[in-house]
């Protein structure tokens, strides 16, 4: 469970207390407003092996370190950069993932959620269902649900065989961050959104599920590319001598 | 919801921020020990239909008062006075049951859940599986699981036919009180353990469901009973006019 930036530091002593209770152990706290912190360790009523290994880190990239798939929770039934699902639907692949990797799902802030950012680091969104004129729900309470479904669904889980052997978190965003770099230097975003574009080909990758070997080949790509491109330039720096580089 | 004698009025608050997310509307505070209460206020964050109409009552039968078919929550996977289910086993069953009368879902205080009398007036236990290590559950986080339970069950059901027409809970009360008056008249408790007896008592008539005219027809039967009992004792003490009536 990988809580970003939590303003309140009593929801995350009660997400910690629902995570104990369902059999759940890792936290990730990406800079918590206030931790560790009294009220933090009240709401948690005795959850001390959660609460006292909780991680704190310092990006929502260091807490999905070797993490391979990452559900991010929505208050959005619908989202630009992922599909969304509900807990129930969600829960077996999240399940069925954990069989062989490490899986994080993800909650936002208390007043806005995540950002548009780190729903993008995602694979799949989840939104809980509420009602449309008082959708305000609690993120401990949200990882209550969440936390209750996985541990229920675990009951009567039987995993599939698994196909692919997708990529940790790191080495996706190395890619993405590649990828940015050359789609700057071969100019392609002069006439185009770079977050926008950034976001939709976030999107197309996360529905593929990158195996490591396959992040090699597209990286590999990514560097003939810019090198033909830094031929080009040269030579038609060479041909036109009188030019100078901008 | 019915929430007995809670002692954090934080809790109340989060349980009604529960409810309103999820759409429910009724919250019921039996001998809350701080109510109304700022911490309630705060942790409601704006689910203030809910909160600004939670009735205080002064006991569970008043709580339960036109109510039909109760459901009690409980950390004991069997219970000695009703049958235990999951939440998704129990949620079909509550929506059936409200679809033509009033239900409500019982909540324990905070530190030792329900009493077993609480539990005596309830047609069905709820047990939420946890963690046998730590099964802390916070119970805001219980009506959480709940109030969600029900809301996602509500979109896709499809109420069957109802055979019968249950008595609401004072009349059912009403029995249990005649019941064992009688049982004391008649002398029936010399050999018996009374509590546990009306325990089992109210184990068999939950189950049945009581109609309004069997209960009629059970409480006549009550009472010629004790009509002819005091018959008995006339006639004896008539034929031994030296005994003294203790």
């Amino acid at each position: 469970m990988v809580l970003s930036h939590t303003t309140h530091p009593g929801n995350i002593g009660a997400a910690a207390r629902a995570m104990q209770t369902m059999g759940l152990r890792y936290l990730y706290l990406v800079n918590p407003r206030h931790f560790p912190d009294a009220q933090a360790t009240a709401m948690a009523a005795g959850a001390d092996d959660v609460l006292q290994h909780a991680t704190v880190c310092g990006s929502v990239d260091e807490a999905l370190q070797g993490v391979v798939f990452t559900v991010a929770m929505t208050a959005r039934l619908r989202d630009i950069s992922i599909e969304v699902k509900s807990p129930r639907e969600a829960i077996s692949q999240v399940l069925q993932e954990a069989v062989s990797h490490p899986v994080a799902l993800l909650f936002g802030t208390e007043m806005s959620g995540l950002t548009n950012e780190e729903m993008g680091k995602a694979h799949l969104g989840v939104n809980i269902p509420t009602n449309p004129d008082f959708s305000s729900l609690n993120v401990a309470a949200a990882v209550q649900i969440m936390v209750y479904e996985l541990a229920l669904a675990a009951q009567s889980f039987a995993p599939a065989v698994c196909e692919i052997q997708p990529a940790p978190h790191e080495r996706v965003e190395g890619l993405y961050a590649h990828l940015e770099r050359t789609l700057i230097e071969i100019g392609f975003f002069t006439t185009q959104n770079p977050a926008r574009l950034m976001q939709r080909l976030r999107r197309l990758f996360s529905r593929t599920r990158l195996e490591d070997e396959e992040i090699n080949i597209l990286r590999g790509i990514l560097s003939v590319a810019t090198a033909y491109n830094a031929r080009l330039k040269k030579r038609y720096l060479e041909d036109h001598t009188d030019v100078q580089e901008h």
